[in-house]
């Protein structure tokens, strides 16, 4: 939680960090400031003091929501010190950060380096800052393992309540997206048609869930997946927008939304078929939603989640797929790892990959995904199940957003 | 324009560059890859060669549209150099790229180094990198002045439509908010009511303009502005949620979408005042237009870009105003620059500042906004027309996308 970013710092010697960048679509910055349309900003925080929000003038308003105490970059004579660096802006940077690091009394120490921003610039201030300030060390961190993502790992009530509501949100779309596939007509070639008789295509699907997504003042800052046939079998696969719309093949309809403007996410996949499954694809979703329910009942408290990622592979060898345990990077079969945590980030700790750390665990207050699923590109298939799980402080594994798991939709004007 | 990398590497004595980070808003990423839903990704070009592209296995379908060479990180077994970096996983990481770099034969010279990303797991990723091949020399490079804002610089034709396109976009969602607006029923103390008789609110209007950008099957990456009365007079105020719709107060609209999926903007702005305006908000909002149309006639191909910011503050002070030319960072009048760049980066070369280099001039194939504006907020009220233009090779400058300018929006149900 955010309370813990002190320790953590401690933890990790670090004596202050920066944060660099705009607010959207910047995790750390979000988490310090709350959010907000801010294009360019710098968060200076001291071990055990508060942290503080240097802002553009023009964008003053949306500085002091924040609550935090604010710098106006425009008391730094940014013309002077270009002048002083004769033209050279990286250095001009530098020396007006250097500026705000002497202000604060940050003059020796280990600094952590933070932000969602432009690589270039800041490397190339850092490095000119690093030359400034020799008793400084600056200091970059995996980020998987940053002091950000380790102290967003576990969520206070109100971060989960607004991954719940986004959890709503998800399933009303997911819900509306289901409701208007069911009610097309179909072709004789088993093709969906759309109300003006042309053939429904993925790229149809698309638009209409950006725009229930956007209805319900969400985003999809990091995309979203409605793939059928082959590109169901590829995990990624956004979804070939060609492609037709069609009966009795999968689905996989993978969709996280956030908060509008770069807030918190929900993440939540089904896998439907319309109007008949094959047998083929029935048996190899059985087995998924197997696997689903048998992780359900064994979550427990404190247990490491690559333990999860095991029991999973192990299952699907059982049934004879390749999995991430014998083989390297398989591309049929279980491809990928169970879940991850969520919450700024679409993807953040704990992670449940074998390299995962030992310590990334299913402990009070974090927020994961639990998504176990089957690819077959060759065949034209591929299956998931995803729901987002919060371990509720009492140890319950409490899932935000429910959702029926139905394989097989049923089509209103259609009949097999 | 793209084709001028080799060259613009030549010039900076680059000898390759590599860029990190997923395609979607990260400008140089999706410049060289045109897109897609590639959630973690690497380029690296040396000059005079084409880019290689290293992609997640998951997500090949995405990585093999882009057309270009790529190879998979699966290749590079992170595993073994994770445990050979006993368990640091930015050395591995910069173990990794040194294979890459081997392979490519990038070996000794000067490296650019892009991409907008996560700023601390690149920078300890670089310092390790930097240690295991001393040979080579990262550098990066101011934003506004990198060698990706300079090819962006100037646009092909397929830039040039796709901006246009946006321009249509923008202006349907435009007149889409004005016809709204102008519909409502008003109260007697001239607030507009919604349908069901309640007042209508920003925050209102803020969700319809999200949907009907997103019907267009556009996005709104880096948010928007639709600001009254006093946030109309904060440049960069979002709007306040909050406030309520009201007769006779000025409106700043500030709409920038873009393609779905971080591809090109387009920037438009315009201000009403429903039903009537007061008579100092139509003096101030008539001299916006008049330089506005003064800039019009004046711009010339190739001249430096901010000397029209020169002309436009020097109109702005001979009616009184304050302005950048001699106040620094004023917070009312005329507050910021004229204009700037337009295309994969909201903001990019050429800018208008009075600290932007003498190069950064009106050249063909050049794309720009000319957005004048004034802000009283003590006053209650802000002013701002922007247009999007476009330099075309034969001198002419040509305004993307057409919509009329008119101050005070007459009601429909109301009058004076």
């Amino acid at each position: 939680m955010k309370s813990d970013l002190d320790a953590i710092m401690q933890d990790r010697k670090l004596d202050a960090f920066i944060v660099f960048g705009n607010a959207e679509n910047n995790p750390p910055m979000y988490y310090l400031t709350g959010g907000g349309h801010v294009s360019h900003a710098t968060i200076i925080k001291k071990r055990g003091e508060a942290p503080v929000y240097f802002y553009n003038d023009m964008e003053r308003d949306e500085a002091a929501k924040s609550g935090l105490k604010t710098v106006p970059f425009s008391k730094y004579d940014i013309n002077a010190l270009l002048k002083q660096a004769e033209g050279n802006a990286l250095l001009a940077s530098a020396m007006r950060y250097q500026q705000m690091f002497e202000e604060l009394g940050v003059t020796s120490g280990r600094v952590g380096v933070y932000g969602h921003y432009d690589v270039s610039s800041i490397f190339g201030t850092l490095n000119h800052l690093q030359t400034l300030m020799p008793a400084l060390e600056f200091v970059g961190e995996a980020r998987e393992d940053s002091i950000f993502l380790r102290a967003m790992e576990t969520k206070d009530e109100n971060e989960v309540e607004r991954i719940r509501k986004m959890g709503k949100v998800t399933t009303a779309v997911v819900a509306k997206t289901r409701e208007y596939l069911t009610s097309c007509d179909v072709r004789e070639d088993e093709v969906l048609l759309k109300e003006d008789g042309t053939p429904l295509t993925v790229g149809d699907v698309h638009s209409k869930i950006r725009l229930w997504v956007s209805e319900h003042g969400a985003e999809l800052p990091s995309g979203f997946i409605f793939a059928i046939g082959r590109d169901a079998g590829v995990p990624h696969s956004a979804g070939n927008p060609a492609d037709l719309m069609r009966l009795g093949q999968t689905i996989v309809f993978d969709i996280y939304p956030a908060e509008a403007g770069g807030g918190y996410y929900y993440d939540f996949t089904r896998t439907w078929t319309l109007g008949y499954a094959t047998p083929e694809a029935q048996a190899l979703f059985d087995q998924v939603k197997e696997i689903y329910d048998t992780l359900n009942d064994n979550f427990d408290l404190n247990v490491a989640f690559k333990d999860y990622q095991r029991m999973t592979c192990e299952f699907f060898e059982g049934k004879g797929h390749q999995t991430p345990l014998n083989t390297k990077a398989p591309i049929e079969g279980y491809v990928h790892s169970l879940g991850h945590g969520v919450g700024l980030n679409i993807h953040e700790r704990p992670f449940s990959g074998f390299t995962a750390g030992d310590d990334q665990r299913l402990k009070p207050g974090v927020i994961i995904t639990s998504e176990p699923g089957l690819y077959y590109p060759e065949k034209g298939m591929g299956f998931r199940i995803e729901d987002t799980l919060w371990v509720r402080p009492d140890g319950v594994m409490e899932k935000l957003a429910d959702y029926p798991y139905d394989f097989v939709l049923p089509m209103k004007k259609w009949k097999k």
